[in-house]
């Protein structure tokens, strides 16, 4: 039907899907998610009313067309949002995108070619791995431990491969915050040290900052956004892990001269008007205090509560407490394959993803004795019921 | 502070901005817009109810993530839609996209690398234009008659193009029905002749149809994917011209295996399940119908005022009438130069573009002497009072 081999080529291009999160409907109240970063559906905000002021006050802007770059009010208040935050930024830096995932695509496209070579960490945001793979990337895959990205390690991998004469990355990408899958928040020193090397080797940083106001304890790190002096990192943002996954809200700040190059390749129309109002709304009411401390309570309870049933349940196993975010990252032994857990696991009616799907790199050297769990969408009753369950599992593939 | 002419290469991929339409919160109310393809205010519908109760009744539904490939029920209605209008689809041949646009970028990244071939009208949807340029592609132009596309001339392209040695465009981008900025639309016999063409030389078609319940007059012509039997047909649809553009919903129908990969290049996440939601319950409740009538009357009364004021006002140009849609499109006296009206109509409070803009070629060969104007946003009085206007600067210029 085609005339030439395109589909195919891109096919090859594309990466095997990852395995979809399950969506709750789909399941009875016997199983248990721990696979998806869904929200806790306790914590979902009732925005009926702005929704129904937004159609009425607001309908003419809320239904027609609006600007590529997002409605001028939202950007306002997200550069006062991050300015509060301690960047340095005008509306003119900032870009609303539909979910921070539009994000990643539109830096994708505006710098990467066929066989370019991108950083990310190993393990790594599973999500973005396909994103970036329909870029035909080379992936260069960097460590982390308790402080996270590790910088010395990079700046290794840099003089490598300047040293074979091979090109340099085009672009670091990130989560320093409360990492997916790992947890890990990178200190102070190391987001400097960071900031400092992609700015000297001339290498765009892009920082995933999804979960920053999930956090549960301890102060606040600076953004890398705020240490970038030079124009060099581009910040994505989302209002999915605070408020509603379902609204498809995030952005982008960079440069105003990049951001007029997104704005072209966000061909879609722009995000949609009726959307940004009701977040601006909701974002700027008394409310949204209160939403975030609710949030922070709520997903920190559950966290507490992941860790004691995974140290009773799984004794085996270590497990790197984060400070906030959605997700635990449990290091199994090295004889213990998180695979077939999450298979047998998933068997037995409680779903998690294993450790291995997190690697950019494919092949037989991927640790396979890790496993992710997420604690938002569990209630307290069912992460105790879903632990001990997957301990039982865990105890018939260990042999403890 | 990049380390290569990355950007730079980029920025010269893109094309020059189009002019983007005037919001008409910018303006007074001497301001006469007829630049744009916003709905009339007038017709936007009364959706808060149903937000509302999205957002109540569906809380987790539509704030959580949903389906990237789109919700089954909206699949399922959009499929049963277009079955109507004589297609054979299921809803595996349904995308959900954030309006038609996305879907035109979506089989732009699956079709096309840079330096390819496409097919488009001359003149084409401006709009679409940059979209093509991001993909550094070649235009090949086919002219239009009363008929529509001409179906005659591509063959005769085609076969230029295959004595030359060249390759053979990768898509046929076309608005089959009220043509934008045209009106024309494509007779039944066209319709067959290019579905048959397109088949025969493995090119892929993309019948672009946002304009086609918005119809005035006469019987619907059938549908360039009903008349499609291998899978060689892209359609695209969209809420916007029918019901509102700010919601940002459209969709793509293909074949299966198309639309598993395009899914994978959509990777943000998935459109709005709030949107999707809200769009279902109206589609399929009573109000629908009766919202389809109000839309056709409305814009057909604008559609005959708008030519009866040009027939007098503007008796030099001539008027090809569409029989739906939002446009109007003018043919000048070959002396008058529709760039210098459209400048000097929108210094005395006019917007209109010219129809320069409409071409994907650029250079001095581009006819000048036509003008685009969209009846959809304006009031009578205001078609009225607008044209009569516009007529006082068309004279100042054609002298007559």
């Amino acid at each position: 039907m085609f005339n030439d081999d395109r589909l195919a080529r891109r096919a090859k291009t594309l990466s095997a899907r990852m395995p979809a999160p399950h969506f709750p409907s789909e399941f009875g109240e016997e199983t248990i998610l721990f696979d998806s970063g869904f929200a806790a559906p306790q914590l979902l905000p009732a925005l009926g009313a702005l929704a129904q002021r937004a159609l009425t006050d607001h309908r003419e802007e809320v239904l027609q067309y609006a600007s590529g770059r997002g409605q001028p009010y939202l950007r306002e208040w997200l550069c006062d949002w991050m300015n509060a935050d301690g960047c340095a930024l005008t509306p003119d830096h900032i870009l609303v995108t539909n979910g921070a995932k539009q994000g990643i695509d539109l830096i994708c496209r505006l710098l990467l070619d066929e066989g370019d070579a991108i950083v990310v960490t190993a393990p790594t945001y599973f999500t973005a791995i396909p994103i970036f793979r329909n870029y035909g990337v080379e992936f260069v895959e960097v460590g982390q431990d308790a402080h996270g990205f590790d910088v010395a390690a990079l700046a290794a991998a840099l003089d490598a491969r300047a040293a074979e004469g091979r090109a340099l990355p085009k672009l670091i990408y990130n989560i320093p915050e409360f990492h997916n899958p790992t947890g890990a928040t990178m200190s102070a020193e190391r987001r400097v040290a960071l900031v400092a090397l992609a700015e000297a080797r001339g290498i765009p940083i892009v920082e995933d900052s999804p979960y920053r106001r999930v956090r549960f304890e301890g102060a606040d790190e600076p953004l890398l956004k705020a240490l970038d002096r030079s124009g060099n990192v581009f910040h994505l943002g989302t209002f999915s892990k605070l408020v509603a996954p379902g609204l498809r809200i995030g952005w982008v700040a960079a440069e105003p001269a990049l951001i007029a190059r997104m704005i072209q390749l966000k061909s879609e129309g722009g995000s949609s008007p009726l959307i940004q109002r009701i977040i601006y709304e909701f974002a700027r009411s008394a409310d949204f205090p209160a939403h975030i401390e609710r949030v922070q309570a709520a997903y920190c309870e559950r966290r507490d509560g992941i860790v004691a049933a995974v140290e009773r349940e799984l004794p085996g196993a270590r497990i790197a407490i984060p400070a906030g975010g959605y997700y635990v990252w449990l290091s199994l032994p090295p004889h213990v394959d998180g695979d077939m857990l999450a298979a047998k696991a998933g068997e037995a009616g409680i779903h998690l993803i294993a450790g291995s799907r997190f690697f950019a790199s494919t092949g037989a050297d991927i640790p396979r004795n890790h496993i992710r769990l997420a604690f938002s969408f569990t209630t307290l009753d069912q992460i105790a019921n879903g632990i001990a369950r997957l301990g039982a599992v865990y105890r018939s593939i260990a042999g403890e």
